[in-house]
């Protein structure tokens, strides 16, 4: 995410430090999952293609560091050094939880599969991605299992459980058109949210902070986790409309209903509710693409001002946790964190 | 395990303690997977079906015991105070992270489903499978962070990544029949006779066994690890003509090539082997039954003696598995994993 971030010239040597430790999580990553198995070996290298902007690893450093006890005697130059083999396994260990869902989010049901026209070569794709899967959270787990006590990997055991406890839960829910806000936040809390306030409440305990600061980041992780996954849902309705032109609309061809199409529900008058079902209900049979629905997708859901909302929900939540930040000391990398925060609503991608 | 198991009037008191103990491990099982979203807990519920003989455990147990150092002056109505808390807890893990395989074994590919000719409301069954089993793993690993030391979840860890290596060596050799002895050893090595080892491995690290016991009961574990696996791949050629009258030819079904069919390649003579490939290629893609050549394949496999040295090579393991036994002191239980063994090879299920 830093990557993609601008960030203040003042921020550059903070930044500098945190990517420099990622290209150590990314080789800590690797060798947990090396195989003397060639063909096991080449199928982990696949795993590559899934690594993306690598928000948890970066939030474990950067909460170690912003929650350090040090951190307000530390130069910047001198940050990498606050920073110690235990934050990089724990960095590795979150982004192979992720990605291991990545990697389970990829298994299609046979509808999904007959919808998009999977071909002969994909017939073994299920079973290489379930399995796949698997090794990247016993990894996880081995890896966690190398620290010196057990308090990772019991918070990590319990997160994982609330991940698919969450996804179990939104499956349960597939179109389900009663969905309700309160039961949507179950959902996201556990399967977003969860593993990002861990990301900063992990990288916090490997620097040894006091309660207070773990607690403030871990709740700061959470807040910008649940608006991570609130524009990830926003961004999937109104698409990346400067890249592509078009909404995407993943999220109701599967039939997961999110927080904009939840509150349009509720707060759509009589007369119009109807139309609305019938458009939802072609978007998960069909896809709004393929309905060439589109622009009356999104039109419908800001009559009812529901992209608006979303939006100010997101935007809330990053403003609660920029203030639980007050709770630790003033620093670059706790700037940073802000920087980050504001990116997670900021941001079209 | 012990339920079908015939055994002497001097090992009920041994069977009894453990079966007392297995009471203990499921709730224990339950507890930890217990939710508090009751549409989760519904499914944690539908995992029981999955429950079967509890092998993993028992070898926990029985382990645990015949390892323990005070076993050689324990009652047997006493055995059950040498079983601890802890003890109850790897055994429920074992047993988790071999149910979890299981759940994902459900998961079917395309063709695989085609072919079984699934039914509409079988549409969300992969995803669910799929995240069902992820939540057994976490809670696998999430109870063995409750141990006092992370010797076992790092045992458990290794395991379950060799597990999933092994199967995805086996997935790579799908339909490969030059698939040698080498590999399938590899690949039962590390799909079944890992955790079976590492079950009666922790059994024993948890009672304080020394590390001859330890090392002797792993190594034990490890032989009617591979032993079983033998077993249930011959069982799955030969069927339980008693029981059903004809071959199941699963494996075969899936392209799977085991024991017997490698030792029939390797050693049928080049006239024959013509025919032979094309049995088993229709039998890879139309199944055994549907191509009524149950009675056919067996005896081809008899005709180079291949039947009789899957049969032979099982019992072997098993004869060095109670050799292995050797290095540790005589009890009730040693005769009960004794007996265990034996079953492992002389079962028709």
């Amino acid at each position: 995410m830093a990557e993609m971030l601008t960030i203040p010239a003042e921020l550059e040597p903070v930044q500098a430090a945190i990517l420099s430790a990622m290209d150590r999580v990314r080789e800590r990553f690797d060798e947990q999952l090396a195989s003397d198995l060639p063909p096991v070996d080449r199928l982990v290298r696949h795993v590559e293609r899934y690594r993306g902007k690598m928000l948890r690893p970066m939030l474990v450093l950067a909460g170690g560091l912003a929650g350090h006890p040090r951190i307000g005697q530390t130069a910047p130059e001198d940050l990498g050094g606050l920073l110690s083999a235990d934050h990089i396994t724990v960095a590795a260990v979150c982004e192979m939880v992720h990605m291991a869902t990545l990697v389970h989010d990829d298994v299609l049901d046979d509808a999904d599969t007959r919808r998009r026209g999977q071909t002969i070569n994909r017939l073994h794709g299920n079973e290489t991605a379930v399995i796949l899967g698997d090794l990247l959270i016993a990894g996880s787990y081995h890896l966690c299992s190398q620290l010196d006590s057990q308090r990772s990997a019991l918070i990590i055991g319990r997160v994982s459980m609330d991940m698919c406890a969450g996804e179990l839960l939104q499956l349960h829910h597939r179109g389900d058109f009663s969905l309700d806000e309160p039961t949507y936040f179950e959902i996201v809390q556990r399967k977003t949210a969860a593993l990002i306030a861990a990301s900063c409440e992990l990288g916090a305990i490997q620097s040894g902070a006091t309660a207070k600061g773990i607690s403030a980041l871990a709740s700061f992780g959470r807040s910008i986790g649940v608006a991570f996954q609130i524009q990830d849902d926003l961004l999937d309705l109104t698409g990346r409309e400067d890249v592509i032109g078009k909404p995407v609309g993943k999220d109701l061809e599967k039939s997961k209903l999110t927080l904009p199409v939840i509150h349009h529900l509720s707060s759509v008058g009589i007369e119009a509710r109807g139309a609305s079902l019938r458009l939802l209900e072609r978007a998960c049979s069909e896809s709004i693409a393929a309905a060439g629905a589109g622009a009356e997708m999104v039109e419908m859901l800001r009559s009812t001002g529901s992209i608006q909302y979303a939006g100010r929900v997101a935007r809330e939540l990053v403003q609660s946790a920029k203030a639980d930040l007050k709770a630790i000391e003033n620093s670059g990398v706790k700037k940073l964190l802000i920087v980050m925060a504001d990116a997670v609503v900021e941001r079209a991608l």
